[in-house]
């Protein structure tokens, strides 16, 4: 196979399912608490699972401030062929292209705040920490991605505290057995569990 | 600032920087050892920081069965508005897209190894797990890129070892004091240093 033509012309996009915006509110539509921001990440969970667009992921970005949803995200690894696709990396980039910035904790940024449906695997946490958001709400811990067989990666034990030293919040647990439910039901489904490979 | 209208269009490209093709060899080069394979990555971060298209760092993936290349990678953080912009992503996520794959590793996959400029931060070190590659080669050490001001993120001590226990051999060193002369370089230039706040 030759493929080094190719890299001259080195772009890739990547693009949100279509059903995504069946499932978004009116774009001024205010979100009155966490567990309203939490419940569009695990239904965008939940919904990506059902049309078979990824993995059973969800990730949202809101400005803390006015309420309002800045980016959505959803994983999309397999579809995208992207190993790098998970719910916060796609919703951190949306997010960013929209404000124009490489850092959502630069100066005249809103407070930017993401609610995921799982705890972040290794990847994600340093996502998040570079995204420049200053809060991060967690719906179903790692332990229950794990269970399900997803590999989270090498994070230091002490992940929370890492994060509440570089000045991110750190909530867990807001609907944890909504988004576990989305987990196993992506689990008795039979669908892909992909994950490092063990050494042989 | 409305933006949550954007968000039904929601996609995002990122490209290479136009000069790439310029630094590239043939594509039927053959690669003959790891110095080479390196110095490709070396020199891809020197000339970013010279054409003012990112941050300091490069990375290529090769076939190691071949000794040819399969993608390059530079840091478009500020660019790109794109946190999650670092070199080994950029080069992971180019390298899938050639082989449209989520999984470099995945069956009839060549052996896929990634030379990076500098150790991988916390991000680009689940990147590289969740990749596929089989081998990892660093030029400068995650000290190096910390004694110039850059944030290495969470990472566990024994990141080496959760490497290689998930089949990915590491190789450090290569090329270090060229990898280091960029990043100082790049200092010295008072070019922008970006990292994660601290608690306040």
């Amino acid at each position: 196979m030759s493929v080094s033509n190719e890299i001259f012309s080195s772009e890739f996009t990547f693009r949100l399912p279509d059903w995504i915006s069946s499932v978004l509110p009116d774009p001024g539509h205010v979100f009155c608490d966490d567990e309203e921001k939490m419940r569009l990440a695990v239904t965008l969970a939940r919904e990506n699972v059902r049309h078979n667009t990824g993995g059973p992921f969800g990730a949202t970005i809101f400005n803390c401030d006015t309420g309002r949803l800045i980016a959505p995200g959803v994983n999309i690894v397999i579809p995208a062929h992207w190993s790098g696709g998970h719910a916060e990396m796609i919703a951190c980039a949306i997010a960013q292209q929209i404000l124009q910035t490489h850092d959502l904790g630069g100066e005249k940024m809103p407070f930017c705040e993401i609610f995921t449906s799982a705890e972040p695997c290794a990847m994600c946490l340093g996502a998040t920490l570079w995204s420049g958001v200053r809060r991060l709400a967690c719906a179903a811990r790692e332990q229950d991605a794990r269970d399900i067989g997803f590999d989270e990666g090498p994070k230091p034990v002490d992940w929370v505290a890492a994060l509440e030293e570089r000045g991110i919040s750190v909530t867990r647990d807001v609907l944890r057995d909504e988004a576990v439910r989305v987990l196993q039901d992506y689990m008795d489904q039979g669908k892909p569990i992909y994950n490092a490979r063990k050494k042989k």
